[in-house]
């Protein structure tokens, strides 16, 4: 692509580094920016700026957070012995949203992935281990995404506390509400059979 | 969407503004911003606004430009006396990726779109239909999508040019190059057929 301005190139350049943002995208966006009042690219850069240089992660959990401590760790409301373990803030905030779960999170920021090169240490597991041996957490609620690289994560972090006194478990997979059975594949269908619930308790939900 | 950090819920917002992005690629998009070193952030946000501070539009032809006349308008290989009229700077790149035009362009910023509050006042038509008033073009172009909008454009300039000596043109419209006849729409076939040329001077392209 050859561009007539050297700052619409660097602009569109950087842009581009942006996960699913390729070189046409970034110039559909910067040429957009262009076109509205200089404010909105100021307000953009600035959010930007003052986020990357001033948010804090959560001391106890790792989620995103304005203070020392996340909303959710600091609330006196909460049961403080179940903690729930995501892989990042998008699924605490996709749980906070059903609001189900009155426990914390434990934020790990990724799954073990060998072929990405991402290995425990470097994961906030071991401050997990931690909790658990310090007899904090009663109940730890494996909550990551069904794939290789989340069951991996889930049987290391349970291979570390088997000794304590935890009790482990991982929320349910089946057929989403709404979906029809025909589409479901095998192994989800599979396992909705074998942990089925008594239906006299699934007419309380 | 209950965001655990107000600097995050910024960033998100602005993100948000660009088209084509929802608050959820916003929310993928900062996140990953995060995960990347600082730098990456600032290079980000600096070259935006650098680029929205700084960049100029030629006085020629409106095309972006870091200089008052952007290189084609500055060009000495060039032939003046030909004008390609394009809406946006992005049909100038797309066009110069050919190499088949050696003239040069005029970039109107937009079509007539009554449905959008685009008037012809909005547009830089006065300073094409001044170029061509002073005779210092012999052909004009027309490249503008095939929308009403574009054709509108196109007839609203061709109305205000057409008592001067000007050759106008539009490009042709036909079968693109690769696709199969049974799934171009019968419009184009339609074109395709009435505007014919001879086959043996497709061979020499």
């Amino acid at each position: 692509m050859e561009f007539s301005s050297k700052l619409l190139e660097q602009a569109v350049n950087e842009m581009s580094q942006l996960p699913g943002i390729g070189k046409r995208t970034a110039l559909r966006l910067v040429l957009h920016l262009l076109r509205q009042p200089k404010g909105q690219t100021m307000a953009l850069s600035n959010a930007l700026q003052n986020m990357r240089n001033e948010v804090k992660f959560c001391k106890s959990c790792h989620n995103i957070s304005d203070n020392e401590f996340c909303e959710i760790c600091a609330s006196h409301s909460r049961n403080t012995e179940i903690v729930c373990v995501v892989e990042d803030i998008r699924d605490v905030m996709a749980i906070e949203n059903t609001s189900s779960f009155k426990g914390l999170y434990h934020v790990l920021g990724g799954k073990i992935s060998p072929m990405d090169g991402i290995g425990p240490h470097d994961l906030n597991i071991d401050s997990l281990v931690k909790k658990v041996k310090e007899g904090k957490v009663k109940e730890l609620i494996f909550a990551l995404s069904s794939t290789m690289e989340g069951d991996t994560t889930n049987f290391y972090i349970f291979k570390q506390i088997q000794s304590y006194n935890v009790v482990t478990s991982t929320i349910a997979r089946g057929i989403s509400v709404g979906d029809e059975l025909e589409y479901a594949d095998e192994i989800t269908l599979g396992r909705s059979i074998i942990n089925r619930i008594p239906f006299e308790a699934s007419l309380k939900l």
